[in-house]
């Protein structure tokens, strides 16, 4: 007998992925950020599917801002709907809740959820609740996109530049909650995104996602990556950079563009978002291998467990 | 303060859904069995969505099979897709498990889940396994029905025949857990049914759902009611008859057909399925009215309360 706490996620999905079939409509089935369909031939467009589960004393602690807690739901969902490209349309909001709840908390939560969905034109078309403790949401989404236009993690290739959005680390410090999904953006970068994923679970763990679905390896520029200000200091560049890659919650875009592309690339990006976007480095053959390139030039693999310290390959 | 335990399901329900706003892509949003949204006008089809829980100690008790957990989550789902006369496709599956758990439960449970879904013709496209307790599951599906031939609650009318498939009560002797979802029926009915739910919450219950959404009355007949063997009593008819009001999880069907396509209707259900299917009553012009005529010809009135008691109107 072994347990899921023994196995780890990633290997508790694998097994469970290895038992789902599949069918003709389907497009891309778990492994994703999101699942894509097929509705019809005709229908013009394609089906983008992601669920999202948060949870007291997981995602959120128990004296959070109800409303806070709404909107972290479904901003998470849409998180996934932008890193498919997609555009968020309907979803679906289940609730458990204990019967002593009282019911402004659980209307302060429908009003942050159905506010961060309209603001990303998505409406809430239904639901269940149910009694039940501890207190947590699942978020079901569905996007549209135009058929075969979904953005994968497995379109990387060898000399393709590697970006990101925004600024990393320092989620815990409330910007777990506070965050924008960029959806806007994952839909506009349609038209130049080779791969891409959200970083939920931090630059260094999601880069490898990016790197063993695309089978391609990356060399990240240390100083390029964008550290929030939070977490920068001044006397210790090498603990922000930690922060980046190891935070996770930043709810940002990683993508790859077409190396001969990305200099128009950088300025279609600056005419049209004022958000920030970084090259912090490059796609390479080494299949598997994340490099780093140190403030001093020097190259440090990062190692197989995703994010727990390096080791220097030289 | 107001506790969601002193206001109930119902109320709760309609508080949030009124938080909720809508767009011109929905064609039918909260407080059916499902919603249904229009994809592209070209689609060719409209898309239904629906969610259920599954919780430990709410749904199903810790000593449960696995299996059966994962069966009835994803029938749960089906039931309601044929609920709207459509055809399933594609489901999410959320999963709460605490770290404890083996592996080999949650593989048990994913195969009866894939293997009902499977044999409804629908495939699980993804999903997410969470970390906590207690042990639930959240399916998230969606069908697809021709443009505009959702059946919804609201369609029955004064002098439309009433009909329920299959047979009524007993489900804590164990059908909760191991039903089939009416899919075949519910898509063929797509050419007969005015008005149509899937019985959950117990034919008294959900008998009311369908007067309030159609704003007509039902008058039903005792004796037509189809009782399940378990629940069967040859010496006190009227304990069988109580079972298949009040017990709920029957998951079966409950539609109306007009009163002149009644007979055609008859026959072509028979040619078409083995499955009993009884017509129990009329609707009638007195909204919100439920009447039953017991077997020795008094007709009495369904309380407002949906199935607590009978009162006399006499």
């Amino acid at each position: 007998m072994t347990t899921l706490g023994q196995l780890g996620e990633r290997n508790v999905i694998a097994r469970l992925v290895d038992r789902l079939g599949t069918r003709s409509n389907v497009v891309c089935g778990p492994g994703d950020d999101a699942a894509v369909v097929r509705i019809t031939e005709n229908a013009g467009v394609d089906l983008v599917l992601t669920s999202d589960a948060v949870l007291e004393n997981r995602h959120f602690s128990s004296g959070t801002d109800p409303c806070a807690i709404g909107q972290k739901a479904v901003a998470r969902a849409l998180s996934d709907l932008a890193a498919m490209g997609s555009n968020p349309q309907w979803a679906l909001i289940d609730i458990v809740a204990p019967a002593t709840i009282d019911i402004e908390t659980i209307e302060n939560v429908y009003e942050g959820a159905t506010g961060v969905a309209a603001e990303h034109g998505m409406v809430i078309v239904g639901g269940d609740t149910t009694e039940g403790s501890p207190f947590g949401m699942h978020v079901f989404a569905a996007g549209t996109v135009p058929p075969n236009a979904a953005i994968y993690r497995s379109g990387a290739k060898h000399g393709h530049a590697l970006f990101v959005t925004g600024t990393l680390g320092g989620s815990s410090l409330g910007h777990h909650l506070a965050f924008t999904p960029r959806v806007r953006e994952g839909v506009w970068l349609r038209d130049w995104a080779s791969s891409m994923i959200d970083l939920s679970d931090g630059l260094a763990t999601d880069l490898r996602h990016l790197a063993e679905k695309s089978d391609v390896g990356f060399e990240i520029v240390q100083q390029r990556i964008p550290i929030s200000e939070c977490v920068q200091n001044a006397n210790d560049s090498l603990a922000g950079f930690m922060h980046a890659l190891k935070d996770g919650e930043d709810y940002e875009l990683l993508f790859t563009v077409p190396g001969a592309r990305a200099s128009a690339f950088k300025s279609a990006w600056e005419e049209a978002f004022d958000l920030g976007c970084s090259q912090i480095g490059v796609a390479t053959a080494k299949a598997g291998y994340i490099e780093i390139e140190s403030p001093v030039g020097e190259v440090r693999l990062l190692d197989n467990q995703g994010y727990e310290h390096f080791t220097s390959n030289q």
